[in-house]
């Protein structure tokens, strides 16, 4: 048995180090648990991480990892406003050290009394965090409940912004992929990290939150940075094109993040989180012409350029007619009804993923765009938009919202702070 | 508007390639519609793919690639012979372009009468395919249905092993997520190519077949490779570890390819695949002790080695006593149960994947493991193993088996035939 090996503490890291030396490393007794995460060894590769602390959240700027995990949650009946703080604080700390390739609990994985349950469930060992980031976000309810009840003493400082989105056209929801107390969007590049990640904030949870739903996403639909080629979604389109990128600052500063607000100063330099799960009739769409299928998005199927000429990133030009003086770009084109021309000015910052839950009773696959958008203010970004969209796009025959949700993400997590600290200030 | 571009045959290499060089390639024409399909460019990157044809069919001894899509089909009532026949041939040539990297039809994505659907429907444009393999089946019920029928003539060739599944002790099925006439397993380092693969696959097998259910799967949980590092199932443990490997051939030979049967000569050389989806109570098990776990399991979560020493690969001394005279590998342990030694040496090539569903009602992850082993035959090397571990291994109180399949799978196709081809001469 290699016992010292398994009852030491090994980090993700550390193991990886060992296994690829060759070698059981010998960690025991009480030094080897303060220094169980992140053994520095020579032969432990380059990983790949992302800064957890900083002045904003890390998962809304950062370049759109390819994989999601996100799970909304409700704070259990019997909770109190410290039970809540001491999730918060739990969850942070188990974030910060997840982010970094380590467990989530201090002991890790591998090590803890050996009779007790480990404080890291395991399948992430040796993994690259892979650009893991856990953003957390707090729903409406978390500030009054549906009963109007102030839960946990924090009504008073709920934003006017973040009340439940309403009812769109067309709008099927299920209560069972809605809403949610707390909202944690997990993505990496590994979709194991991404469960892991999730996973053991449910674990940590436990008697104080449990899951409401939780989605996962195989392929992303956006690029928040230059860098990132736009990817395709499940209608064969490039997807995300108009989305705003990283290094687009001024930007981002006017349309992410969340303006001043005196009632609710906790939120400043924070953001919005709007989740909408949206069936695709892939089956349907699949039927229909090249032809129809660009005239509804707006956009070319290989280059995505608006039908008005160009290339993916030349501006659509709304007034350019063609045969018979109809404009090239449909009026209520997928493009035309999106673009901030239309919407005030808005944009999005995007980070949605493609999903796939198997297939439904009618042999079709359950399949479709998990919607992610970080906005400045929902009633300015989001609301208006989908209200036209609902009503006029031409691509509303082949979609279904089946899912929503509205939270608002605090700004960035200090070391040694918690997420959201200041609203409980 | 790009119109030579959009409307010419441009193949998702093709494309890329234009895509590199900044400049729209204009291929127009019957011409264009001849030579859609991976032009040569200098542009165009190195893509990793695996032989469709040959001897076997892929997917079964190749590097168990990170993702899967898994889809079982029913034949409509209405479907002839002939219809199953075309099907067949028809999902053949679609498998061989997407294998190679070119869209599910001979026109492609972007091509075709422009007033017409695409014979691909996008997703995938410009996606390396990323060792896609996809491999098919054929279950009982496409020999003999449940009434006894013999739907397509094929009665007489049905193998004597290919036989509905045995109800196993615990099992729960779902008979959505179980059976199915045809079953395609589609794997690729890209989840976004193993979804486009088996979305495509149904599109064309619109009026003959639907899919009865399908399966994603986000990460491997078997090496078919000795190059491959053993993987993590979401128990924490390696999972896999006594898994034939290709490199393995007299074992292989052995244990995987179907042995001659003079009733079922077409399916000389294939093998059978079992599928299984079994879901992991992993909250009950989070909830257990390191020593706990490595008991029920059989070896150390650290490294995968028999709790009766050694390292991953080393072999169990089941004999072995500890304290108070008690084997160091209980005897009811996963690894004693699964191990050749009682199972009168049947070994399996595994190659399952991890997956999550979502979550359920009572705010636990939907998650497990989609267990998939090919066999030479299930009666000598699954149902003795399965029936014993159903009663009793320590592993089964945190299993739930909610699906299974058995399906034949013929062999390799040669250029020109289609897959199955033996059966129907």
């Amino acid at each position: 048995m290699t016992g010292s090996a398994r009852r030491g503490g090994l980090s993700r890291r550390g193991l990886i180090g060992s296994a690829g030396a060759g070698a059981a490393v010998a960690i025991t007794g009480a030094g080897a648990m303060a220094a169980t995460n992140r053994a520095e060894t020579s032969e432990a590769p380059a990983w790949s991480t992302v800064a957890f602390h900083g002045e904003k959240q890390a998962g809304i700027t950062t370049a759109a990892q390819d994989r999601l995990h996100f799970a909304a949650f409700d704070v259990l009946p019997s909770a109190t406003r410290e039970d809540l703080v001491e999730l918060l604080r739990d969850w942070t700390a188990a974030a910060a050290r997840m982010t970094a390739g380590n467990g989530a609990g201090p002991s890790g994985p591998l090590s803890g009394p050996y009779d007790s349950p480990p404080d890291d469930t395991g399948e992430a060992i040796g993994l690259d965090p892979a650009n893991l980031t856990i953003t957390f976000g707090f729903g409406p309810n978390l500030f009054t409940d549906a009963a109007g009840a102030d839960r946990f003493g924090l009504a008073a400082r709920q934003p006017q912004a973040l009340r439940r989105l309403p009812h769109f056209p067309g709008d099927n929801l299920d209560p069972a992929a809605s809403d949610g107390d707390l909202c944690v969007q997990a993505c990496s590049n590994d979709p194991q990290v991404a469960v892991h990640a999730i996973r053991n904030l449910t674990r940590i949870a436990f008697g104080r939150a449990a899951i409401r739903w939780s989605q996962l996403g195989f392929g992303r639909t956006s690029s928040t940075s230059t860098a990132q080629v736009t990817p395709r979604n499940l209608f064969g389109f490039k997807d995300g094109t108009a989305s705003l990128r990283a290094e687009d600052t001024a930007n981002i500063e006017a349309h992410v993040w969340a303006r001043p607000d005196p009632e609710a100063a906790w939120l400043d330099g924070g953001s919005y989180l709007v989740a909408r799960k949206i069936a695709m009739h892939i089956e349907t769409w699949d039927r229909g012409s090249l032809r129809e299928q660009e005239n509804i998005i707006g956009r070319t199927k290989a280059e995505g350029a608006p039908l008005s000429g160009g290339e993916e990133f030349t501006a659509p030009d709304f007034a350019l007619a063609g045969r018979g003086g109809r404009p090239l770009v449909d009026a209520s084109s997928h493009l035309a009804l999106a673009h901030p021309d239309h919407n005030a000015g808005a944009r999005l910052l995007r980070r949605g993923y493609n999903y796939v839950d198997g297939s439904n009773q009618l042999g079709r696959l359950s399949a479709g765009l998990f919607f992610i958008a970080f906005v400045t203010d929902p009633r300015t970004h989001y609301i208006p938009m989908q209200t036209a969209m609902a009503a006029n796009d031409l691509l509303s025959e082949y979609l279904q919202h089946i899912g929503s949700g509205l939270w608002a993400v605090p700004p960035g997590i200090a070391e040694g702070e918690f997420v959201g600290q200041a609203l409980f200030a």
